[in-house]
């Protein structure tokens, strides 16, 4: 029996959709890891296309059998195109729509004693091709939980200064590949602390003088990425959103940056 | 004891920022509401300010002050004006962002029983203050859940249909005023059904034979929602986002459309 | 048209339920409020009974029904028994549950500017009344965040001391009201300062060296805030759940203790 | 330099706690898979021991030392008891208690067109040793999205029924392994239907047609699933939470069922 494709009939309505697709799809991934070559993770999924105002509906089953098709290779920018170019053509669209986001291991050392354990970082790419322009977008994200130390707390009080833990969610479009290595450095840095899974008591007590020492505002961290990012020349656009947990507060501090460079 | 102000303190690093405020702050608010006058809800508030590049840091404790002062009145559009321009009059800045989240209940009737209960939706406002254009923009967001029933499924089946939950996230610009009642009515109405909290057996057989006679894809609910803001002379952009949590699948579809009409 | 009961048909498969009902029911509420007679909130709302075996289902829209009856009295465990003992009766059930989890706000001074503003708890009861045994029990729960100073930190380190935001999550049962401002000032007072929404730069300065002063491990704080229940004769018992956002790992730390002092 | 062990002193509040340790912490896993040998996947883990009352606090670090051991082998109750074992050791304690919360995918095949996807599924393992008993337990939880066809409004209106993703939250205790793919296989066939990543038209006929042959209350699919799992002899003990997302409501539907099978 053959089933009526609904989907495809001709929709009178004229109204175009920017973007029609699924969501929230998970699956496992096999990640590029500048360190041990890859990884293993697992990526929420959302694939889209638009769809022209001619028709009612896009083919959701085959968004699911494209993805199947690269199960067994890495997800990196590249293979997002490849992913994109075939979203376009299997589903007559002329822009496709991609988003992985997954959490990324690293192998980081104490300071001090330099034991080795397991962090983990929220990273993605998104990726957007538009076959009318020719043109393949990419943005690479990563969120850096850093300890961010009150100057003004540090100032203004006889002993001690208020910190806590701050999210810097940071995006980025770059001429070339900057790994996500990379912008952890550039985030921690911006920081008054790295965090770390595993400390021992001497690593604890740098961390903690570290953090007395570098004493940073959100403003302060947001500026100190900025600059980093300014400086390099890989990277042509940046947004930077840090969110603070204050440890006073039952609300949080925040400061955001978008920086276009070639404007 | 005069406590230095390390925030007042000159920057040298050159870089501006976008926003800098406070963040996922809760309060109690009271709401225009159509029908009763007024509610009270609970807002998650969000306030922050641009930042020019010779300033080290904003004054964290002024948003909640200027906040507090608000506290007995009614949040409306005007009211977020009111604060915008204290924010950046007691923060010397020229750019002011302001987001309210909260819910908004309303008395909704059973279609056939007429019997009453309340319904919550999530809503909000977006507002930004520039002094330098004078220009005061707000946005106004609701989400409306509905019922999605497939065409697809419905056609190719012998009996039956699936349907789901699906929600509707909708946010306008308008050059007066539109009611959280009248966006909801709008999105309701587009999807397959409304939802209700309180449902006799009557009533659970009009929904559920009104659904199977409205099938709508998500794409369908997507282009019947622009059609009714679209004709709507007050409303002069609006962006809609559906997801439908899909009852035969573990992921989500989904649909977006962003129409400026001024353009 | 007589519609059929599905939901009354006999059940042949003799397997009774412990708790069928209605979940992540939003409505208004109105709170008993210690200092203000009164305040309004916004509740998630679990209700269910017990199912015999022999009966299919429950009828999920009478919950509504009985909800719907009280929503223009305070909640308070005396509303949540008159509540159960009409689940029970309406329902043919012997046993019924409740529970409401809603944010409770309290107007907090500044430790030295005195200045007031709002801060929000989660707080919520839960009630069970069983008509076997004719008894009714209720839990009285609210999570206080407040501030951890790590007292290795502080004692190894030169300067300093790592400290961040920790929930203290806290049940009790009690012979008599206890209310949550007390539940709160216990809270508060156990770990190393309690959080507040608005600080001058003199309550800052206060905050941060009141902390510095009190260095208090997770264990500690969960110690010391039993100390306080052991010693109140309301309270016959209580679990603590403690969870600190440890600003130097992405990870927390955490500690509990549950005690029955009838025991 | 020597630094002090502040945990390690004596503490004289004469407060034991029942459980303390680390909370949060994601870790990349390899799973025991039925089908394929091993799976990798991620999980959030939970270490924590039992503290008597003369000791000031536990050392945090301990448990990542120990954690980090265990990360070239698969998890299992075997490898939780290993852990749990070491935890005790290395922290003086006499319980441990662990939990691993992580997905577990398997490849599903489609019920008509036959075509393989991957789906995934929420499952963990609690953990905990009692030195003094020297008793190990452990429970093993899945959460299988279904689908739930409403038998009330089937039966009551002229077409059609509303139907809705429904989570079954299963715990069990087990005399020997019971595989994930096994509990799935229980949950899945107790709702109206499976779930399915990729359905093409055939396969959506069919699912949609066999869930409106199943009609299911949430009420029927605890029972269905208890009367499996009574059935199978190698589960001792179990818990059955069903949250049904109403797809007429915008609340949920629940029922619960806890079983000890040795009273």
């Amino acid at each position: 029996m053959q089933l009526k494709d609904i989907q495809g009939e001709r929709d009178l309505r004229k109204i175009s959709l920017d973007k029609v697709g699924v969501k929230n799809l998970n699956i496992p991934v096999v990640l590029m890891d500048k360190e041990r070559g890859e990884q293993h993770s697992i990526a929420s999924v959302n694939l889209s296309v638009s769809l022209p105002h001619e028709f009612r509906g896009t083919h959701m089953s085959r968004f699911i059998e494209i993805l199947e098709n690269y199960h067994d290779e890495k997800i990196s920018p590249k293979t997002l195109k490849n992913i994109a170019q075939d979203l376009c053509e299997k589903l007559n669209a002329s822009k496709a729509f991609i988003s992985f986001k997954f959490k990324y291991f690293i192998r980081k050392a104490a300071p001090v004693s330099k034991l080795e354990s397991f962090i983990n970082y929220d990273a993605g790419y998104e990726a957007d091709l538009d076959l009318n322009s020719n043109k393949f977008d990419t943005v690479t994200s990563i969120i850096v939980p850093v300890q961010t130390l009150c100057p003004c707390s540090k100032e203004i009080s006889a002993y001690g200064a208020h910190n806590q833990r701050a999210l810097i969610d940071l995006k980025i479009r770059a001429k070339s590949l900057v790994w996500f290595e990379e912008l952890i450095a550039m985030a921690e840095s911006s920081g008054s602390s790295p965090l770390y899974t595993l400390l021992k008591r001497p690593d604890e007590k740098f961390v903690t003088e570290h953090a007395y020492n570098n004493p940073r505002f959100v403003e302060d961290t947001a500026r100190e990425l900025a600059l980093k990012l300014d400086a390099d020349a890989r990277i042509i656009w940046y947004e930077i959103n840090i969110t603070s947990c204050e440890s006073i507060h039952n609300h949080d501090a925040f400061a955001e940056i978008t920086r276009n460079k070639l404007n």
